[in-house]
């Protein structure tokens, strides 16, 4: 199966490109008689469109998902479910002055290396706009996934980090425009966000997540492992640099009375323990405690800052992106991040179906 | 396909206990007519095996593969490989002790939460002695990329970092019993084992790797993307809590300006850059330029210190892990992260022979 | 993955159900560069589509496919191809009758077994209907193969047979409104199905399909052998019971020297033999004689003649259909065992440029 | 993933060749919690090894299995299970003769097309032997689906055909050396195969299965069809050129109103028809009728009478194999039909606890 497709067996292909017609998706594998209204998957889109608010792009995309199949009268019914997503505000004259340019960090020049053609109109396949359907399907995930809360946060601007415990409300969440719900960091975030966008600049950051009230025994052993499939799903997502897991990059200097978990308590839905260093997730499979990681996002390539490159011909060249891009990715990151974590609990909550007879 | 799998078109598949008779391994779709000695592989085992000096666990284990088919007079026939490693030193009785109560930290409770039953004997499926044939495949999978050198290293013990520049070469590596190539830094790392050893604990630390002379266009879009694939194989090394690509979670607090490497040329073999910030990926997909990250480990959990947990009845229980384990994975990680990179790389290169007509 | 997708590296994933608003795919791992023109696959979706004349269904279809991603200026891309077909001639109330009583022979009480619902609007996702998508990629599938033939024709309809030998020609096929090339057959054959419309009822057959000009070492050993996978896609159309090559059943009575094909030359492109009893395969791999085999249909479950079944409260019933139904289907059905063997010719295509190194 | 795996979340990676030091499977996906002895499995395999009467090859093999992981205390752990079958009696001095010489009808031309190499030991992996490990996984299929009963016997051998109503019993099978349970057609048979077998010739024939017991709503739609995915299965075994389900082939002259089996009653566990000629599957979905269909083999192509070929070089050239084969392969490949439609089996009916939330 080449590289548009996730899951083992709660699937979705995808296919569309930004400057296209539109985003389609097919989502396999969702289990008969689930309760799915247009509506439960519209909010999570509407979370990750485009000019939302003035710290997003500007260029403005409803993002109106259409269910094509699989869903009957709000129920799912076994079949699969077709959605698509027509692209609206198509302005592909922005992207003319770039054409021959190829530009510094972006992936445009990596598609031309490995397809041998290139995309005329920007972005095309590699543009954020094709995870709209991800987040489409994220929110079936979510269906099939009752009882499990998946919380994403913006945890760091540049250098401005939150100072946040324990999970989130979404009100708070959503009472930021940065997506950042400590009050005061959110704050100091939007004025850095104003600040390099007037320098014509991004910025990059980081996302936390937590999954509450999730069952044990979910990932695979050795290759399949919970956290490795996570930190697959969340590297997909454009412009994340880095995954880590529990308290992830500062374990490396802890020891491992400092690292283990204490256990208080055990039962059929899990343990229950003094810390969570781990992060919910022991040899690979979750132990019931909430699983917890934090996401770095690298600034987005395009900028209207000169750059240099080459050209089609590979000569020297000057690059300055005039398009519409967001100055910093993050606030719409946020529900993309839920999605990704949500398909992959929702593929693993089926296959535990079948762990024992 | 459940998770003892990996790979889409170049395939390993595992089976086995670190307490049962052995592990073994079918590797699928490699190409025939590559040479491929035993020694090839035995070389990378021995570099992963216990027992190799005073710095890992005191388990001595010989890890002699033997090669069952799919080669025939040290040439690759096309037909699946079949590997073997048997157990030669297996000591249960070192479990006993912890047979009734959980060790925090630790897979096996985990494991028995998931499957309903509990491996009697220790770790079971969840050893890293299980990841001896995924390094016997990545030996296989450095000969199917004849071109391209994979170099890892440790980087940093407990708060001990390294500092490197470049990519040092295996010499300087294995002089190190660390595998730390500074040699400065190694000392230190190697009294710091010595000490959590005597104090009857672990510590944890990060490896680096760099694949070196990697052609451009390996990766697919969207959700094969040639980090997360390598972040999804590498997060499957037992005690791996994170990685970052480039210069990954520094990345969070840096502007587009500061992230995006200026290009210098372009050939059809890639491009050149003035930096390599983005660690040889754009989009998803390599550029031509080194790849490089960086991989947290927590420290091993097994250890003498005394912890709190639960027995099987759910009474409160102390619990100290007797059994030989290794004071700091580590040195015998590296082989491992080498080779997770090696079937990545493999497989997509395999795969890009499929990108154009 | 579950079932609503086919191949291993170039892949169709599908959607959609005959009485919604149409029927999507996305074809994935289609290399760039290709020629490939909306007219291409139109072509093959008219040879398929209902009502093109008085021997198939009354239900009218237009079958215009939409390109909605992956190819540009008439050339692939490298990225995935999004297809959609609108369903422009619903008329659900034809199956207003059925929709408590289920059908004998027919699809609907199973899947209302399976996902315990129950499609109001009678075929749904079992309708024929859904395979059009599959014949709009299979045409894909032939710009992948261009030097190879695909040839399907309608070889028996009741106990008229045929009498052909070697490849007909596409014009001598499409002559024949019924897709048989034997001109005498054909006019028997109109007539008989005249005759089972008349009398409410519907009609089976047999359908023979030749691949020329193709390359020896196509399919992979033991489970995924060329026939084999052959055999599962076109299995999978509608009505098929039966499957068989070369000389098939016939062989079960022969001896292995009537049986073995002589070799009488030997080339890099395959073998010449002086028969060809074998069908162009052996030990599952194809040798580089015509690939022959012969598919058997079941008639058509819904027929106007009265039959006994139950309804949804297991009481006795008497079911008649009176929707628009094919009395036989063959005629429609040729280019899609065309279209499934070109799915998994150009798949086994790709792939094979991943057998040696 | 290669064609030496099989199944979609119960699967079956294999290795090894006829001539090597044995044969290796991994069977993945199997529950925690079955009862599985070494003598579940045994069993079926000294049904299918050879040398087990006179009526099959003279290569005397015990097939003795090695249960090397995934099983605790006869009782599956959830881990993979690693099966060995060592070869014992291994003579490529037989093949000495063919080395040079391509065998009319034998996979290993076809090999050597594709691989560009040659086995030089005979068969290799193309051989019957390398099922014997799907016969292994079939067992525990058997077991993953303890109310399913599984039976295939002998049909017919050359011209000769059993006359059996219903499905026969495992003892009146097994009291038959050729298994087929009629007698009368059993004896002859034997004369038959003994005649070819003095004329160095050998004999096709034909194989019918019957799966009782089973449950409504397996099967996937579209392209993981249940009598699809059972042809794929059965298909690959060796010699295999064509199968049928219900009344198959005769169904292509019969009218809708021949087929179609009328229901008589319907309850959660399937449908009770009035005749059973769609051979208990509709739209490629169980309805709880028995699974019937019918498997033509053609003749060993092994044989000691001459026949035209050309050796290495493309020259003209005689081949007669003298090597121990099967002058009839079907009553060693009734067990190889039953553990195939097992492994589909089991298959769907883990898949089928995902179709409902």
């Amino acid at each position: 199966m080449r590289g548009n497709t996730f899951g083992e067996v709660f699937t979705i292909a995808t296919a569309g490109e930004s400057h296209g017609v539109g985003i389609a998706a097919i989502i396999d594998g969702v289990p008969a008689g689930i309760s799915l209204a247009r509506e439960d998957i519209q909010h999570d889109l509407d979370r990750r469109r485009p000019g939302q608010n003035e710290f997003t792009t500007p260029r403005n995309e409803a993002d109106l998902v259409k269910i094509q199949s699989g869903v009957f009268e709000d129920k799912t019914t076994g079949a699969p479910i077709s959605l698509f997503i027509p692209n609206t505000n198509v302005r592909s004259t922005d992207y003319d002055q770039v054409r021959d340019v190829f530009r510094p960090g972006h992936a445009d020049i990596a598609y031309a290396l490995k397809y041998g053609n290139r995309d005329p109109n920007g972005g095309g396949r590699s543009s954020f706009r094709v995870l709209s359907v991800a987040v489409a399907a994220g929110a079936i995930a979510k269906k099939i996934t009752p009882g499990i809360s998946y919380t994403a946060f913006v945890d760091q601007i540049g250098s401005i980090r939150a100072n946040i415990d324990g999970t989130p409300t979404t009100k708070e969440i959503e009472a930021s425009p940065i997506r950042c719900p400590d009050i005061s960091a959110s704050s100091q975030m939007e004025d850095l966000i104003q600040q390099v966008q007037e320098e014509g600049d991004s910025i990059g950051g980081c996302i936390r997540f937590v999954i509450d009230n999730i069952d044990a025994g979910l990932g695979e052993p050795i290759f399949n492992k919970l956290h490795a499939k996570l930190g697959s799903a969340i590297l997909n997502i454009n412009a994340v640099v880095g995954i880590e897991f529990g308290d992830g990059f500062a374990l490396a200097s802890k020891k491992g009375s400092e690292y283990n978990d204490e256990i208080l308590n055990r039962s059929w839905k899990g343990i229950t323990t003094e810390t969570n260093r781990s992060g919910g997730i022991q040899g690979g499979i979750s132990t019931g405690m909430p699983i917890v990681g934090r996401v770095a996002f690298h600034a987005t390539s395009s900028i209207k800052k000169q750059q240099r490159s080459v050209n089609s011909a590979n000569e020297p060249a000057i690059v300055s992106t005039e398009g519409r891009h967001d100055p910093c990715v993050l606030p719409r990151a946020v529900p993309a991040v839920e999605a990704m974590a949500a398909l992959v609990i929702a593929d693993f909550t089926q296959l535990q179906k079948l762990d024992r007879i």
